[in-house]
């Protein structure tokens, strides 16, 4: 059982670490800052890191590392797109054992150009609020030219798996009962530093809530 | 003038970002945990992490998230393997100037599987030194039992791209002068934890010094 029934979304290796729960999908997808989007470029593999949104069932991306991969991406082509929280390394006793704990999704589908300005601005919105969540009110908001020149699109996330490891070490009986290496975890985590004014901020300008007070990455 | 000269690894969009060192490539790499790695799976593409580890210019990788992957990726197939680190959110008087700071390397080639047993094994240790450096002489080593249920690809940094950004934000005159919005850069890091041991460690096996005094990721 997974999250949708295509063999693809199917997980085969470590089955047991699938997750099935739209929520648990959701849940990893709003908590990540990029995903890894992969399409097809003359015949060959591509992956970019890209920022991106989510509403509803739906993935925004708008491709500040990828014009190219973007205007590819539009013409409804294959796309895959993967986010990863790593979460810690698990060191175990035998190195075969050593692993990662993580919380992975990956999302199949075919990019739709996203061309209404309503639903454009809605994705744009979401974007935003993905990377920076408070600027699109406090920032100054995308005016016609900018979005002319914005390209947007929309993967549905009907297709989609989650990966994840949250555990200590597995490890044979025998390296168990032999106790002669550590074994453990090593709790990885992202965290904001101080906030860094522009140089050309005037003195003063006193670091909004919504910058300092950002919840964990 | 990038990393290599082909199509695919000049960068257009912001071409200010493109790296042309080679030690800024093996850098991007050496300080990351994982990669995405893309290729195409029954016409499609498609993206998983995956642990790796680097010797001179190679790229070593073996599927803990992949199996399939890695068996297709055997067979001599294009991939593209992405390193990607954020360093910070850029927040600019504008939406359309948000960013990210970020150091990115994009690998192309065609795997190459790896059969003989002495590149294998150095293929283990550098992708094991990579995810947990010190385990290879702390841990038990991988015996021929495990070394032969182990699938391991070699990818060539012939053909790569580097692309970073680290600067504040760069608003339009007009969006300065307005002086309405904060702008400046919220720094982003990982960070170790404190290491948990595994619930089958006796207590008091000392955590070894490989895994308390691990440099930041």
């Amino acid at each position: 059982m997974t999250l949708s029934p295509t063999e693809r979304t199917t997980i085969r290796r470590n089955a047991k670490r699938a997750g099935t729960d739209r929520a648990q999908l959701h849940a990893i997808l709003d908590s990540g800052l990029v995903c890894h989007l992969a399409m097809t470029v003359d015949g060959a593999p591509r992956v970019l890191p890209t920022g991106y949104g989510r509403s509803g069932d739906t993935l925004y991306l708008h491709g500040s590392t990828g014009a190219r991969s973007l205007r590819e991406g539009a013409e409804g082509v294959a796309v895959c797109a993967a986010i990863t929280h790593l979460d810690g390394i698990v060191y175990a006793r035998s190195l075969m054992h050593h692993s990662i704990n993580y919380r992975s999704a990956v999302v199949h589908g075919n990019a739709r150009a996203v061309d209404s300005p309503e639903e454009k601005w809605e994705a744009l919105r979401v974007i935003s609020e993905h990377l920076a969540p408070g600027s699109w009110e406090h920032a100054r908001q995308p005016d016609k030219k900018e979005l002319a020149a914005t390209a947007v699109i929309a993967l549905d996330l009907a297709e989609a798996s989650v990966k994840t490891r949250a555990a200590g070490p597995a490890d044979d009986a025998e390296d168990i009962a032999a106790n002669e290496a550590w074994a453990g975890v090593l709790p990885l985590r992202s965290a904001w530093g101080t906030p860094v004014p522009s140089d050309d901020l005037p003195a003063g300008f006193e670091v909004p809530a919504h910058v300092t007070d950002r919840k964990e990455a």
